[in-house]
């Protein structure tokens, strides 16, 4: 019988981390202290975030261990399966063969955990007790809450208040595994009462509950942190366990791949998915196209400049170099809420000026088609941000077919769309739109840059 | 390092079912036509479900082989993770050591695919393209939605008003996967009509939709069949491939249970769980302690009566040999919608009738406790149901560390909660209330029974 999918047993999986960093031709720029301009230090860094994460940030290793501690909980639910989509290729009719890495049997339903166990672990061995962070739809504040929960850890989550509001399901998982859950703006930070005296209906942003968990760790230097969810180094580098482990179940298949795709937010799910690959690019002389895949309404790496800006709206963190729609570019409502930031990491900024990676932008609507013929073929609903990575599988594996040829194809699930189904809603319902950007309107943010590179 | 969780390759997946009926001293006693009190005939049953499902629900086989394109089908999903609770045994500081069977893994987040799965491809080999079914919370609905899709059948799922109003997401799941789901009572049927036309607002139960379904399957025999999801021997055979499995991974971790345990509504997650450690006890004299957990708001196995029943409320279904609280009964409003169900099936009843199994029952706010200390200690949120199970096995856990022995304990964690955190808010908001069912309500409908047995 055909095999379906592999799992690796707990005595194979990865035991590191793979650090793109070590093997690329030109090596990402630093980050810059928006005052003075000038490479921001470890020291300036580990106020905010927990040091052993700040020397990842800035490590040039190649591999970094995993703490046991860390492999013992990525066992709650890794390795995850890497599965043959023996039904999309069979509706597609194509002589392509599909494959995907299902992140989406972690207990918060997507690929956040794989950071956020390690970035739990790191703040506990250095004595912090005391987390804060931002959420906006609500997955990667309860990955944080999963994982603080188990170091005991107290964890502050300022979520944006629209989706606090609209997606109350999260914020229950979030309380259920004990943490605070904030709508941002709140009345306990300086810049959300600001924020609220300005506007008492502001109904937030990504940016401002950045700004109100930055702040709050701030305030308590001695026992308190702040931490993130994608776009830094030390993120990305926690994500390359998909990778390590879909390289081993590629070989178990017996198959290398020709495509890797992975949606594209700030970077996390798409470098665990490909850096692994593009090692053998940097290092073999091996030439897998790997593609980022963006939504048309937000559409940094297609269409956005390579330029230092900020990470957040409200400008308090350093200057990243990154291809960026500048840092107060408003995405469009979008479903894919993870999708919906200005900028990209800096490594994998580097790497798409380099020409190593590819990237791509998709309509929400066709993605959503995808993600219902994905539903309907492989049994798994996406959620609407893994979408845009099947609508892409689904053009290469349209092309081969028109080309006549045969090609490996391999894209990451992030996650299931089971609390995400208002999407599908709006698909089903013909009430979902596109949204066009105008060059003026990417122009317009974009011009506010400093222009420092 | 220690082993958490064993999953088996696809090659070691076990490739039939355990027909329990064939190593019972006491077989169930037969369904009755209601009518003539005489035992119901393959053909007749056969009017009303798949011809081969009909002849697994007699048979007397100890082994089934499972399809191909069922196994092909489970591969999506299984074989599902047998988890060690370190995490758990830790904060019961207990000697206990207690493992899991993850059901929750499935696509649609319970063990309800196991069957589904089959019970659409057996459909299907008949040349039925139609099935309907009904569905309370949801769950049923969307794994028989998920698996009739595969095979091209169309669905029509009567979902209980009430839960079609208030949870929107089982709904959106089901369509999904292309499913009709009508709220019932509906329009389409003269059950559905009667009923509206006696109360316009009339909220539905599952007697109700159980009911229509039945009715749209019967008015259309050529190509139409209806489909259960729990209570028949047929779905409990299928289940057994979780203890199929369970059985071989225990024997990986170097272990038998002392103590197995599954939460139970008509019997099918636990007899998956259970039914393939009960055959060592019924053939080879082991003693393995067998426990069916029930809330303490619906206690057929508890303070229910052995009497022959029927299945839904309306009384369109055979007379079944069961526990019950008599089908009138009216469980309280609990958040375990799945465990809210008067009667047993006929082979658990059975058990218990002859003392090869134990029951317990569990107060709501203790099993919602229990679901929060193994989402904090395990990460993984449970559903409600499954917190029975849970609750069970912390009982016996502490009861080991009282005693001073060490037990192994097993217990089925037979879905997640991600859809159902309502019950979780109202436990936190301290909102949740436990229901004592009083001697004469539970006397008063077993009174209406007709005593056969």
């Amino acid at each position: 019988m055909k095999t379906k999918k592999i799992i690796l047993p707990e005595s194979q999986m990865p035991t590191q981390w793979y650090n793109i960093v070590s093997d690329m031709k030109n090596r990402p720029l630093p980050p810059l202290n928006p005052a003075t301009k000038e490479p921001v230090t470890l020291e300036q860094m580990s106020a905010l975030f927990a040091e052993e994460l700040m020397k990842q940030e800035m490590s040039t290793e190649r591999y970094i261990d995993i703490p046991e501690e860390v492999q013992d909980l990525y066992k709650i639910y890794r390795s995850t399966p890497l599965v043959r989509a023996y039904g999309l290729e069979k509706a597609l009719d194509t002589p392509a063969k599909i494959y995907f890495k299902n992140e989406s049997v972690s207990p918060v339903g997507s690929h956040k955990t794989n950071t956020a166990i390690p970035q739990a672990y790191y703040n506990y061995k250095q004595g912090i007790r005391h987390l804060t962070t931002e959420t906006g739809a609500g997955q990667w504040g309860a990955a944080m809450s999963m994982a603080t929960q188990h170091f005991g850890i107290d964890l502050k989550v300022f979520m944006v208040k629209v989706s606090f509001n609209q997606k109350p399901y999260r914020k229950l998982m979030m309380n259920t595994w004990g943490a605070d859950v904030y709508a941002s703006p709140s009345e306990i930070t300086a810049a959300g009462r600001a924020a609220l005296a300005k506007n008492p209906n502001d109904s937030g942003s990504l940016g401002m509950a950045i700004s109100e968990a930055v702040e709050m760790a701030l305030q308590n230097p001695q026992d308190t942190r702040y931490c993130l969810g994608s776009v830094l180094n030390h993120v990305l580098l926690h994500q390359t366990i998909i990778g390590e482990e879909a390289v081993k179940q590629m070989e178990l298949f017996g198959e290398y791949p020709d495509v890797v795709i992975g949606c594209f937010g700030g970077g996390s799910n798409f470098a665990g998915i490909s850096f692994s690959f593009l090692r053998d690019n940097l290092t073999k002389g091996k030439n897998t196209r790997v593609i980022a895949v963006e939504p048309q309404s937000c559409p940094k790496l297609t269409r956005g400049e390579f330029q230092y800006d900020f990470g957040d709206v409200a400008g308090f963190t350093p200057l990243l170099p990154m291809y960026t729609l500048g840092h107060n570019f408003h995405p469009s409502d979008i479903h894919a809420g993870g999708l919906r930031y200005h900028g990209a990491g800096s490594i994998v900024s580097q790497l798409l000026k380099d020409k190593v990676i590819e990237a791509q932008s998709v309509p929400q609507t066709e993605t959503l088609a995808a993600g219902v013929l994905f539903a309907r073929t492989e049994g798994i609903i996406p959620a609407p941000e893994s979408a845009h990575a099947i609508a892409q599988a689904i053009r290469e594996a349209k092309r081969a077919k028109e080309e006549g040829v045969s090609k490996t194809i391999l894209f990451n699930l992030s996650g299931h769309g089971q609390i995400d189904l208002y999407a599908y809603e709006q698909y089903f319902a013909g009430k979902l739109r596109d949204y066009e950007i105008s060059d003026n309107e990417i122009r317009s943010t974009l011009n506010e840059l400093d222009k420092i590179i």
